[in-house]
């Protein structure tokens, strides 16, 4: 499958390598189709990998991944161009995290709105899948670095979106439990995760842990 | 052991019900000694149990329990009086949930401050301990209802405080992970686990579940 990664930063390198790997044509997209960020990755990737403007990358994929920083996010996107979004599963893995004062750092977005909501307001026509935003990611690709029970979320209005991604997440990438917790608004609460997320990396000093949600 | 439960919602009786049936000595503090819900709980939860205005359940209390709903917390608390929480431990297990534009609601403290740390410099002799706030109520005292590996999270800035309070979720109520999370400013996270924390009860029609920390 043809797919676009938006971003060039850690999380986007780890997912286009595993999605390379996993055989699929995988063009990352950045400001400048030079990005050397980029172009390194691709190198070191092989073949299935290429680089490119956010508009190559989007125009490219069949499904698309948002691995912006929330803060820039919507400037990506319309970088990248509402008619190579329009019909597409966009799966939104960023967070808003503004380090500006410091740690801890602050939501640029949170409680009544979420990055994810904005996205989908701003592209009606893309259907915006919010997930994978919880875990650190190297756990994104390869969950069983944490043993036992844990969950992944995801949010979005498009029902086929949804269950395309939770495909996705279970059969390329690992994931065994993939909670559905409804409409894009539920982002709101996926994405306040983020305050108590970087607390634990702090007291645990790796990132390798995940929420799971225990039931009666 | 006197105890002060500030609040008489189902949070301040499933409390005051389980440490009266522990042998402590609860007054139920509220606006008016005269509260109805208050007096109720009195007389069914028998001889350990009495009521009072907020000052009066303060004055008791060795160790206070703030059970009032977040948004009202600090008017509560300084109808209590200053001079009766001072080198006191109170444990706040308030949320700042405001349902006043509906389901799902809002925080109307969160990011970059805590109900926590609000209380805490309110009334800076006060030794202010975050927790139980993320589980229901019937939750807090039997943490058995929820099977397997769940956590429970204190913040707060007194050492001995958290000590003490941790003590009592193990001893008294049966927990068996808690996490300090470290000073008062962690409260935004825990704080922040509610906007998901109403999402799930709605999805599972339950508010029987809690989170549980699982690590590499």
């Amino acid at each position: 499958m043809n797919i676009g990664i938006l971003g060039t930063g850690m999380v986007g390198q780890t997912l286009g390598t595993k999605l390379a790997e996993l055989g699929h044509s995988v063009k990352m997209g950045s400001r400048s189709a030079s990005n050397e960020k980029a172009q390194t990755w691709a190198k070191a990737t092989g073949s299935n990998a290429s680089v490119g403007t956010f508009a190559d990358a989007a125009k490219h994929g069949e499904i698309l991944f948002n691995c912006t920083g929330g803060m820039v996010s919507l400037e990506a996107l319309k970088a990248a161009g509402e008619e190579n979004l329009d019909g597409k599963t966009l799966i939104d893995v960023s967070n808003a995290l503004d380090f500006s004062k410091g740690f801890p750092p602050t939501l640029s977005v949170c409680n009544d709105d979420s990055i994810g909501e904005q996205i989908q307001r701003a592209f009606p026509k893309a259907k915006v899948v919010k997930t994978l935003n919880t875990v650190n990611c190297q756990l994104m690709v390869n969950p069983s670095i944490v043993p036992g029970e844990h969950d992944l979320f995801v949010s979005g209005n498009d029902a086929d979106a949804k269950a395309q991604v939770t495909t996705i997440l279970k059969d390329w990438f690992g994931w065994k439990n993939v909670i559905d917790m409804g409409d894009i608004t539920t982002a709101r609460g996926t994405e306040q995760l983020l305050p108590i997320w970087v607390r634990l990396m702090s007291l645990f000093k790796s990132p390798q842990f995940n929420f799971h949600i225990a039931k009666a």
